[in-house]
């Protein structure tokens, strides 16, 4: 194989695992090279990623060592991905009665999706997250998106007891726009004691089912260690939960039925701050 | 830019956006690269690609032409696949009361999950499907990476009806297993009336809710061109849904507490069919 070869083959593998550490000595096996010559491969893939600024290649030290691929947005990036679904909410008609959100749509596009598991990947790497958590139903691709973004499994709380969850530990909680009393239970098996959990969701009014998922990751005794939802509605202004991160903020006019949307104050200063830099 | 730093920027362009169309001069402008160049750079990573089996970069000719990348798998690499989840099927204690299989921890990895919709995408690439259509909740994950393998929208069918669906068409079937009478809804906006269909569910025993999806797809006038299903229970042997393609069987021995599974004939006939060829 040439270098321009081994180059493609290499760039594949590393792209469609996302942090998976690979050895030099498995690479030398499967393109039948020399290491010296992979790592030189590898630089090139290095280099043009970061040039780029399509990622990260890592190479990590030791006998446990190796290369990976991580999937790290520029907020640039970061920036004009929210920008695109901004665009997108707020081209269609949306509003439903109750002053709910038509989002079915946007959430059909595993290509639109698969962008989001990268920014979600993103914000949240820093935090070490062993699992994703999210509650069924919507909230579903978007947090399994990330979890593939991130390389850790993906672990969804029911809404309804179903019998091929085993036995399960479930939890009745008040939902905040409603002011229902809803249930959400998990299955006992699926989530290790002391785990450190990244919960993800799509879509936030005053954040009840995002305060349920917490107290319930209390019950399996785990750790929150981020919480990311895509949009949040800027009514109520009073949420039940407080440390958590959104990209999205989108406020509903029903008189005029129309919504109004714009990223995030945080994502907002991040560009502003690097364009600055720049100057 | 040289040859291999665009060689590793292309293919990673390519891999990340399965079936989409980008044309030479869209590649041109961003690599800044003259098309005759880009031609030699494809047709390395075309023959890299087809020499290691890892998928298919195809050219498309003609005004609207391009090249695009195609997640294709060969039946061994399938058979690979599928043996790996057999293996992880058989190595747990999964048998719950009332003979129900716990699966949870199978769809919690996401890089499984995306190797098991290259393998539907694989299967079901050629009846040419608009829309995946999955019901809510288990078989979301595989459902939504077979669509992200064919570039098509994800369509989620609810057994429950939220306000946030918007008008709904809802329907009542019948569960095979159960007898009992259950409901699914989908937004009424959500499935253009004439689009072919690919019905995807990760587990089936008599199939009353692949049947059931079967007509409500027929209630939208949309053609269901193919029906993929991860596992099959041999019990009940008949089935209330007779065009389908499943690639795991799976017998459940509940005084043995035991499982046993294995792959479809159709690919066990396929790699014994290759591999005579090869002889």
């Amino acid at each position: 194989m040439r270098r321009s070869q081994r180059i493609a083959a290499i760039t594949k593998w590393l792209v469609e695992r996302p942090y998976q550490v690979v050895s030099l000595t498995e690479f030398a096996e499967r393109f039948n090279a020399a290491k010296s010559t992979l790592s030189e491969d590898l630089a090139i893939i290095r280099e043009t990623f970061a040039e780029l600024e399509i990622g990260k290649i890592q190479t990590l030290p030791g006998a446990t060592g190796g290369v990976r691929y991580i999937p790290e947005l520029t907020i640039q990036e970061i920036s004009r991905r929210i920008a695109a679904i901004c665009e997108k909410l707020e081209g269609a008609q949306r509003i439903l009665p109750g002053g709910f959100i038509y989002l079915n749509d946007l959430l059909a596009s595993p290509m639109a999706i698969a962008e989001i598991g990268e920014v979600f990947a993103t914000k949240f790497a820093s935090s070490n997250p062993e699992y994703v958590v999210t509650v069924e139903t919507s909230g579903i691709p978007i947090a399994l998106m990330t979890a593939r973004s991130l390389n850790i499994p993906l672990v969804v709380v029911n809404r309804i007891n179903r019998p091929a969850d085993g036995p399960v530990l479930t939890m009745n909680y008040l939902s905040g726009s409603s002011r229902q009393l809803q249930t959400m239970s998990l299955s006992r098996r699926a989530l290790p004691k002391d785990s450190r959990v990244l919960i993800i969701d799509d879509f936030m009014k005053a954040g009840g089912t995002l305060r349920g998922l917490t107290d319930l990751m209390g019950e399996f005794e785990c750790e929150v260690v981020g919480t990311g939802v895509l949009i949040e509605t800027t009514e109520p202004k009073e949420k039940l939960i407080s440390d958590y991160v959104s990209f999205i903020l989108l406020r509903v006019n029903e008189e005029e039925q129309k919504i109004y949307v714009e990223q995030a104050k945080w994502i907002k200063d991040l560009t502003a701050v690097d364009a600055n830099s720049n100057l």
